[in-house]
This record gives structure tokens, sequence and C-alpha cells, in this order.
């Protein structure tokens, strides 16, 4: 899982305890000493391994799991999927391209750093005394966790009001399009869109959110938050290994999805291979990102007996209505004794089947999330949708149409509230430098 | 750790592939055998063990832990902490006692139900096909996860407006304060009081999040959640063997706590002993919940320096400043070769510590929690504390008063949003009956 091996130094916590006593002399740089941490050399050592650099003296300590975060792809879109999200959608406030280039140089090495289960600027703690510590700190002790953290770009980056803001207008793919307004859209402008994009997804939600505070912290004066989304539990699978979760609504979500072994499938529906003319792209995808509140004492005051013809499925083993089990394809001419279709006409599996599609398909990779509850005392929760594919135009917009009007899970029990679509473009490569003057996410569209 | 064994019969929807092929006639109460639960006899079946009745015709899947709801005490108090928490409090919407009975009896066998890791009503899926499912079932495959469910009395349930709503009002323990205005206190009523609460601590969100949901479920018509949070990670230790942990400035937190293996702090700081006269609270605790901004952005542009003055701590290590390790006593009288105190007389640290509170302890059960992006972008997070004490009179006014007054880390970077004190009876006790004409969750208060 791991491609990038830390040195076996202890944490510097641990080595250094005869530091810590009553000798320490003065509040100035002499507590850098205390706190055992070589901060200065931060950002500049190189951590050995598969030959790029990221700031780090020190081991993290052992996590649950270690994703690399160079590659011809980002991490977060195949890896298999954690069970916690912290989403942050962000906004520009600079007008200069160097400095949004800049952004992206910080960003893309800290994301490395963070992945390897380290610390922002490379330390334990880190920094001298007298300056904020480059890291929060809250993750110190939590190591890698399983994250991964995934850039997206979004169309009002390219063209926002028919500016062309940095330069980009050109570069705008036509994949990275405005959403038509969907029936049972109630979006919220502040849940809504963005510039720039951050998935953070972990074992730990601590150290997602410790990524998304950490890089947030790093755009201060460049970009800032707009809206974020916490994610408790996935609603999807993205390998054979990782059994089917289930949504708010009980019902096991993410069925048909496509699993990082469908290695067909994969080079098919997801990664953008640049024939469209944007080269940038090339080994990218999209991601559509979809706030949807269920409706849920609505949900919970309707019987088995709906629900389950609501989404075509049974609610226990999650089988088509039509028999089997989870994985048989449902069987949409099956008829009970009586004459009437087993799986209702209107049910969600039927409208969202591929073979309604010619055979479409996208990698879904969403959680479910609650945000407390809302003024009527009702529980304010959902699924944060979020699905990766080379183009939303195809496999995304024409089946949301439907559903939208046709779906009964979809019309009666679901209100989306906020929307986005991101560009999410290629990794960086391995063997890449990163840091002052290396390589970046994003660096082709710049170039 | 679990007193009472599931018997080992295998899950339904494993159990019964075979009944859920396409020979289902009919939408009708056919479906019950299909999803292969026998829901009807749900809330009567003996499960065996230790001699109390919880609806359960099926074994939970393995979960990674589960407690016993039967006890002297309620669980979640003592248990080793778990990383998760949602806590909601409800206000009660009827004006009748025996429907406030009624509603407590519903949740107290729910509760004992969903800490065995089973569904709410006692089947897999449950409940007639024509009826809403008994359960929600998102928890289905989660098992019981540690989950804990602990259930605490507001003031307002006693005493309202001077109004005595439910014949309680000579039972309201002295205990049970209006909490006084505090420095820096910011309160927001949508997020402060009510007349009921429940905290459900899991190892997983997801388990967390359901219970609290199907508990308010159980409550429509009778009681609705006022204010919920989610909590991400815990911020307290309550066992030796629990590794302290990190809140969002960085540090370690409750150090300093009361951990289950220390008998005579328990005894003396944790259980009322019914010594005020009201008996129905011996073996019972007081719960003192407050919703903690951290001023976030203000905190990461401060120097280490600085924080560490402000916590009196080390950020990597957690030691005093004076010097040591974590479980190091501050030595408040240390001097640096210039002469200064190596603690500030400000600092946390210093102000909160036993020492200067005639050696008054609490159990913290705080929580770390994020609810996004403020208007600003400004990321809306800090710590969802808990405490736990026999008399917030003694344990928690005094010293919150001068911590909001004098404590720098309080005073400059923390504004208290949301406040809440309930009254957490004893548990019920082992070899109960549950349901119907059974026990419940505090009894002795309305006998």
């Amino acid at each position: 899982m791991s491609e990038q091996r830390p040195s076996p130094t202890p944490p510097a916590e641990d080595a250094t305890p005869s530091d810590e006593g009553p000798g320490r002399s003065a509040k100035g740089p002499s507590r850098r000493a205390v706190l055992g941490v070589a901060g200065a050399a931060a950002g500049i050592a190189a951590s050995g391994g598969i030959g790029f650099q990221v700031g780090r003296q020190t081991a993290p300590p052992p996590g649950e799991g270690q994703f690399p975060f160079l590659g011809a792809h980002q991490s977060g879109i195949l890896t298999p999927q954690q069970d916690r999200l912290h989403f942050a959608a962000f906004d520009i406030t600079t007008d200069s391209r160097d400095r949004v280039i800049a952004l992206l140089r910080r960003w893309t090495q800290a994301a490395a750093t963070l992945m390897a289960g380290s610390q922002v600027g490379g330390g334990a703690v880190g920094g001298p005394d007298l300056l904020p510590p480059d890291d929060t700190g809250e993750a110190l002790d939590l190591g890698a966790s399983g994250l991964t953290i995934t850039f997206g770009f979004g169309r009002s980056m390219f063209l926002a009001d028919g500016a062309d803001r940095f330069g980009l207008a050109d570069a705008l793919p036509d994949q990275l399009l405005e959403l038509p307004h969907f029936a049972g859209d109630a979006l919220e402008q502040n849940l809504s869109h963005g510039d720039l994009c951050i998935q953070a997804c972990a074992n730990d939600p601590q150290v997602a959110v410790h990524a998304i505070r950490n890089l947030a912290r790093l755009a201060i004066g460049d970009a800032h938050v707009r809206w974020a989304q916490l994610g408790f539990g996935r609603t999807s699978s993205t390998t054979r290994a990782q059994k089917t979760p289930r949504n708010l609504m009980g019902f096991k979500d993410g069925t048909a999805n496509i699993r990082a072994e469908d290695k067909g499938l994969v080079d098919r529906w997801l990664w953008a291979d640049g024939s469209d003319g944007q080269q940038w792209m090339h080994d990218g995808t999209y991601l559509v990102a979809r706030k949807i509140r269920i409706l849920i004492e609505n949900w919970d005051r309707t019987s088995l007996s709906e629900q389950e013809d609501a989404v075509g499925r049974t609610k226990g083993s999650g089988a088509p209505l039509s028999g089997g089990n989870e994985f048989t394809d449902p069987n949409f001419r099956a008829r009970d004794s009586a004459g009437s279709l087993l799986i209702p006409t209107d049910s969600h599996v039927t409208i969202a089947h591929p073979s309604r599609w010619d055979g479409v398909k996208m990698l879904r990779r969403g959680f479910n999330y609650t945000d407390g509850a809302d003024a009527l005392g009702k529980l304010d929760g959902g699924l944060f949708f979020i699905a990766f594919v080379r183009d939303p135009r195809a496999q995304y917009v024409p089946m949301q149409e439907e559903m939208s009007r046709a779906d009964r899970m979809t019309v009666e029990y679901l209100r989306t509230v906020g929307s986005a679509v991101f560009a999410v473009p290629p990794g960086v490569a391995q063997g890449s430098s990163l840091g002052d003057g290396g390589a970046y996410i994003g660096e082709a569209l710049f170039a």
C-alpha cells in the first residue's frame, strides 16, 4: 500500500524526554530544542525512498494505512474508500495567476507530507518558537490513517461571469459544465460551487479535518473556504474486498459501483485521455458533488413495502425485488403470480440501471452526513454524493434529469441542497520533486 | 466486557437467501417472511443471558465491543471513552406524566437493544410489511461498535417558568442548577438547555447517529430534538489504558482526568449518594455540556511560545512547562535562569489545577467537533465539553468562573456558544425486566 516508507527514526516526542526538564531557560528560540524537532530544516530534507522530497524529520507513528501521493492519478479516487470525509470548496481571493500557482505548490507539498502521516512543515510540532507552529498539531499522534487528498478545479476558476481571471479560459474543458437545474433541486449558493476543492478521506475523521484545516491555513490571503462538509460513513465501495455499506435510508448503496478491479470499466468510464484537446486533463477525471438531504421523517414513516418499491431492492439483503442476492442483475420483466411487475417501473433501480443508459457507469464515492437538527427538530442529514466520471455530460446529467422527474425515491424523499462539479487533474508523476520550483497538482494547466 | 451474550443464531440476512427469490407473491404481509425476521415477536423474546428481556431474534454481527446496558450506573460515563459521539437534547411536547413515563420505557428498552448490536423492534429489518420498519436500518451490518447510551433530565423537566409540569418539582436536586453567566459566554438558546438529553457514544459514528435517530423517532408526539451535536474525536481518556488524545488546539487534553481505575476519586467526585435527600439520584451523576468554539484562526496565528504559555504545557509531549513528562505534576514555583516563572500565572494549567480548588476533580468526557465553515469561511469547530460530577456547584462553577475571567487560554481563544446541565439518573439494575410494565431509566424519580 505504501511506496514511501518513512525512515525508522523514532518520533521526536519519544526521543527527547530528557530535553524537557526545567533547564529550559527562556521563552525564546531555545524552546525549539525542548520540542526536539529540527523545524528549521522543514521542507528541504529528503525523505529517501522513491525520489521525491517532503520535509519530514521524524517518522510518523504507525498508521492504519498509508497511500502514495505520487502517481499518474490523484489518490482518493480508486483508493479503497475510507470511512470518513472532510470536503471543502474554496473561493480564490487573489487576482494573481502566480499566487494561484504558488498556492498549488504549497498545497501539493503539504498534501504529500500529510499523507505520509507527517506534519505540515515537517516537524513533530514544528517551527521556530516565536512564530505560529507550521502545523496545528491535533493529528500528531494519529499517523497517516489512510489519508488521501484530492484536488479539483471549478469552472469559475477558468471563467467567472465571462471573465478570464487567470488566463485559463482556453483550457476550460467542455466536461466542466454548469449543471442544468434538475427537478427537486433546492440549491443553496453557500453550499454550492467553488473555484477549487479538496477532498480529504481517512480512517480517522480527526485526520481528515486536520488536513483540510491545515490546507485552508496555507491558503490564507489567496483563497478561503466557501463551504465544507463532514461525512461520517461511506456509502459505496471502490474495491471488491469492501462490504457494501448502507445509506441513511437504511439500504445498501453503491452495489453497482465501478470497482478498482474492473480495469476495463475504469479505463472506459473514469479517466480522461485528452482526446478532447485538453491534454492537461489526461489521466484526470471529473468530480460531481451533490449534497442530498433525505426527508428523513417522511421516509421513516413509510412502510417497508413502499420503501422497497421506491428503491427496487429489499432492505435486508439489497437483492433486487426480482430475486437473487445483492449482486444479482435485476429482472425488470419478472412478475408475481398476480401478474404485477416485481420491480416497479418508477423504482430507483429501474431508472438508474445502466441497461437504460447504454451501459454508462460512474465511480461513486459518497458519504452519509448529518448536520445536527434543523429548526424544527428534524434530523438534518442525508447523502453527500460524490461521483467521478470522465464526462458528466454523458455519465451524470441525462440519468439525473430522468431520476429527478421519474424516480420515486428521488422525487418523494430527496432534496438536493448543494451542487458542484470540479475537474480533477492527474496526479504528480512518480520521481517528481516537490516544493519550491518543483512539481505541483495542475501544473500542466498552467504550463 | 459483555455480560449479555447474544445467542449464536446467524443473522437472518445470511440465513435466508433462498427466501428472496421471485416466489415472493405479493406486496403484503408475506414480505416479512422474505426478510426472514420474526418481527412480530419483537419486544417479548427472551435473549437469554443475565435475565433481562430484549426483543431480538438474530445475533448481531461481530462488533468491536459491547457494553452491558444493565447496572448500578448508566453506561457511557466510566466506559472506556469511545472516539465518536452523537448527543441530542430534547424538548418534551406532551403535558402528560404518563406519556413521559411511557417514553422513558420505550427508550430504555430500545437502548438495551441497540447496545446489544441489535435493531429497534428486534428484527434484522423488522416489522410488518405494511407498516414503517421499526428500525431505520443503516446500522444493520455494523454490530454494537461499543455503543453506549446515556440519558439525562434537564431542570426544565422539573420546573419551567415556575410551573411543575409533571409533578416533579419536589424532586428537583439543588445540583441541577441554572448555571450563572460566565464571562465569554455567547450562548445561543437553540444550542442550549433541554428537558432531556441522550448521549450516544460508539466506535463508529454511524452507530451513534443511528441510535439518536431511532430514539428520536420513538419520541415522536411526546418530545423532539432541540439541538444535536456530532463529535468526531474524543478529548479525554477514562481509563489508564487509553492514550491521551489531542484537542483542536493541538494540545493533549484531559491529562488530569479521573480514570475508572481511580476508585477513591470516582467514589468521592462522581456518584451521587442520596445524602442530599434526593434518593432517586443515588448512583447517578450530573452532566455538564458546553459547546466551546475555538477561535481557530486567532489561535493558529499565535506563536508556539504564546500557545504553550496560554496552556502551561508543551505542545509536543504535554509536559508542564516546569518539566518532566505529561503526567508530572506541574511545579508552579519553578523559575528559569532569568528568574521568570516557567508556568505563567494565567496559564490554563495554573488556573484549573486541582491544587487551587481543594483537590476538586471531574470526569471529563468531551469531543472535538466541527460544523463546517462559518459565513466568513472560517472553520467552525471546537470542543464539545462534557463532564460528569456529583455536584456542579462545587466541581464546575467556581473553577469556570475563574477560568472565564483569568485563564489566558479561555479568555483569548474560546467562546462558549451552548450550555446545558442534566441530572443523569442511576442505571437499571441487573436482573430487571424491560418493556411493558418493566423497569426504566429514571423510574425512582416517578415512583
